[in-house]
């Protein structure tokens, strides 16, 4: 099977391995574990942020960040099609009492600042005001969009000229550095908080990182320990995630593959492709997604459904380029 | 002043304070009071429903609702401007934990039964089911539109497919039956529950009800308890309301007198009416809203902003053809 | 049927009902009616706080101000057999995502400084902080105690000591100001807010009273809102509030009749009777409760089971001297 | 330093860390890896349950199954000073809007079926209903308590006699059992389900797992989600965490070192020690536990403070016999 379902199935490396055995370790709930520490400080440094917070999922990130930038009853801004919205089962609603206000995005998932300056809502006797803007690069459901820095910037402005603080779900943050040359830190200029996922891409086994300033971060800890965030001797999980940091520029092969396998699927019939900006392609099938991933799964790739006729297929360390030629091969048995 | 800023204005009529007075009363905490059982009982006959509860408000009336059919952690669908979603505190989220997403309805705020369709998602490990789907009508943000009984019964078909409940949001029901010319039961023949405002322009001082079947609304009344909607001696209220319900064909005499507004108003200069269906006129204008009312409070007349260059005036029973006449001829002067 | 199940029972005398018809009203939701705002004016000054807030129930009151007094996650001293905590739904959990942290009253109910002193908790990254302290007066499950003025300042004292702010359940806080001779003010004197029943024994059909400092109440208003306790023409039911206020001297009757109802049962056989503070008689049954409840209803007399062998009967301006007297021969004929 | 703080402290042995190492995994989301699905299989298993969930806390466990077992608003009754209500930040009002009822247990944090039956609330219009029981054991604050089995079993079924579920935060199960010599399994025979930490005492560096029915743990694993504990390749953990269930009879040894150092500090003057059931050993202190603890630092030796003049040592992996005997002779110099 070459599994081109997620970028989440990726399994650690040697030198991961090594480091989780290796790893020297504390109770981080007591802030005592070397690892863990060295692994928020140099993410802080790396995200441009005061502080960092390991956390075990890129959802536990989100909803941190979420709950702990915004009081009760106040209205998130986000994208129509953004992770925190659509696959987080409801955690804005039930963790933070959050109302979701959906934004149209671009199609490639860009929320521009007028977008944002139109939707935020000031409060009143009847109405809840405008707790938080919610950003995601690159944005998985538009494909795996790149946003620019510098869109990213001018929308959290939007949001920060009406006093609305900015998250930034950079699950896959690293890919839109990388794909636009620039460092994680040019990528969160103008946000509050960013949430990077070291699994994914990065290849790491476990966890996720949030940053903020470190007011924010304080704050953030408590929330985590709500939410059973708080882990013991982590510094197993996180010696792997420090190396995982070190992977962001490995990120050109996924990319580079992605291109590969977009155009190729593009001259088979029945597909559609999206040019990838990432490490993400999206196909558009005549046949209904689920029957074209039960064929591909029947000669061995492996994809999701991303709606009635789209499919998405997901680059990652794990397959190389030879792994990307014998999957369009298979592929091409079923078109 | 003539008042026009809503029909929520409206004082009870001498009818209305004599019963009020005169109320055969009990507590209805035990659901002893006679007079409030007798206005559920003919709000559930003129609704076409099993039950029906008194609650103080609208606003709670469409909590109650949207809790009781619920489990926390659902989507609720929705129309973008609907009372509901923008001017209740965010109150599903805060009370039924329940992620609101919002659709798009057409310029007069009718959601049709594909955006219904389009806008259902199914519960699984990530995604939030859809637990519920909302309606208005008239739609107040809209301008007052009346939705006709065929368009709300085909789009609470489309979320009865889906396995959907549907709760109508029926503040100003009797407005968009008198002005389609049916019964209100024949409005709710595909909705699962209903919420009529008793205030507004009926004229009772204070109530509306919900209206469903016999174990959704004992189920709603304890959730009304929780809420602190569990009146004692409510008959005082509920005998006004009573006479409230005898009331809707008297808002033909409302749409007439708006029809007259909308009217005259076209004909002054820097101002764009819309055409109103019910008892609702919005008036864009060259101005902003805030100065232009600014102006007509000056000569007496009072309205609100609904957006930065539109204006709500609402007619009700407290305004007769003279007031709107006065109310031309002041307004005339400040354009 | 002499009903003295609860002395929310109470039917609004005629004035009370006139002053209904009469009331001037205007759009509460706009803070327009005269009637609540004179209402709120006159409630205020009597509790001896800077504002008040016109509440559609006593349920309403209290959950509200535990809300806006506290953060989410925090904790809630309150008495082991409180109202807030026993018979309003898990609202505090509900709405407010508080922690109840019940304390041991005496036997009458009473929280000492010292208990309050020891259920204090300090936030820390493991512990929620205490975030208010609930008392009631008259204290209804431990059987209508007038708590003594100097034991609600000391015991007020002990929270504010440690930064606590402190709630008044003061449903029947009339009851406790006439049976100890003082006036409400001074019953209210170290709180930080309190809840009036204008229902109950002050007879008025509809409506209880918070109170507190201005700030403390403008953010009471939203909260109020967004429970769904906005009403429009309320003063149809803040008339009667007002003239219930002036109710306050004639509970010394039902006191009077209490101690009546008191000594005649207790001469009865197999009843064991609580000497009475105020309106509230509490009966030991050798019978259960219930049985005993059956018995009495035959004969015309209601109550209400606390217990599996405990009865409570409530006296209120709806029964006289002669009723007692004509309920204690019913009863006597069942024992 | 001789940490003796908390079992939490424990490093993972050269064993488990190989294990992180070599580990096979998969995507545990997807629930393929198989290192995590052979945990959860054993795990329940040795827990006597069908099925069992790996979870990155015992926090998150705990709130996991609290959430899952009821429904909102509902109660749950618990021990006064167990750990589910002190120190898991009010997350059982906050994750599932229980109310939460503390009773009091023996001195030994015992609760009795009596007490469990008394406890129980029938759900009406004003009261919750309990929606769960939690017991504990061993019981933490009490000083690691082991409670029998057979309490465990009459207690959880006073509550099953009121349709009650029953969870079991067996943080410290393995103390439990191995100081009764009895399986895990027996001390689970009659709740419906438990947690149990793999780290502290077992020694694993991160994880606990959550076991119960096959239904229950199916709708437990989709409040993980929500609350962020999903994990990817958690084999990494999962794998210790299996050696961790190896290390259950290993305990004997801390409980025996525990015997060691409470005996050796009984004998030092201004000490008055708790005989401990397992590997916790309460101490009360004539000076504060604040500046006793202080003392104890500068020496060498760490614990924590319980109360005001109460501390906590706790007995693990990482201290020895030696360990003990030095602790006892720099504790005596402070004496």
């Amino acid at each position: 099977m070459i599994d081109l379902r997620s970028d989440t199935v990726t399994r650690p490396s040697d030198a991961m391995r090594e480091s989780a055995r290796d790893a020297t370790v504390g109770d981080d709930v007591y802030q005592e574990d070397p690892t863990v520490n060295e692994l928020e400080r140099r993410a802080a440094e790396r995200l441009g942020m005061e502080a960092a917070l390991f956390v075990p999922s890129g959802t536990m990130g989100n909803q941190v960040a979420a709950r702990t930038h915004t009081e009760r009853g106040q209205e998130i801004l986000l994208e129509r099609n953004s992770h925190i919205y659509r696959w987080e089962l409801a955690g804005l609603a039930q963790h933070g009492a959050l109302q979701t206000r959906p934004l149209d995005g671009t199609d490639r998932g860009v929320l521009t600042p007028e977008t944002v300056h139109d939707g935020v809502v000031s409060a009143d006797g009847h109405r809840p005001g405008t707790g938080l803007l919610a950003l995601e690069n690159t944005h998985n459901a538009a494909g795996g969009t790149a946003v620019a820095p510098d869109a990213i910037d001018a929308t959290a402005q939007a949001a920060h000229d009406h006093g609305v603080p900015v998250h930034l779900d950079g699950a896959r943050l690293g890919n839109a550095a990388v794909a636009q040359d620039v460092s994680l830190s040019r990528m969160t200029r103008e946000v509050d908080s960013v949430m990077l996922c070291l699994s994914k891409g990065l290849g790491a086994p476990v966890g996720s990182v949030l940053a903020g300033s470190e007011a924010f971060i304080e704050r953030a800890r408590r929330v985590r320990k709500l939410l059973g965030g708080g882990l013991r001797q982590a510094g197993i999980v996180a010696a792997p995630g420090l190396r995982a940091l070190d992977n962001v520029d490995r990120l050109a092969a996924d990319h580079e593959n992605a291109r590969l396998l977009a155009e190729s699927l593009s001259e088979l019939p029945g597909l559609s492709v999206q040019e990838p900006e990432t490490n993400i392609v999206l196909v558009e099938t005549e046949r209904t997604a689920t029957a074209f991933l039960d064929r591909c799964s029947d000669v061995g790739v492996g994809g999701v459904a991303f709606d009635d006729h789209l499919v998405r297929f997901t680059i990652h360390w794990d397959v190389d380029r030879d792994d990307i030629e014998t999957a369009v091969d298979r592929i091409a048995t079923v078109c």
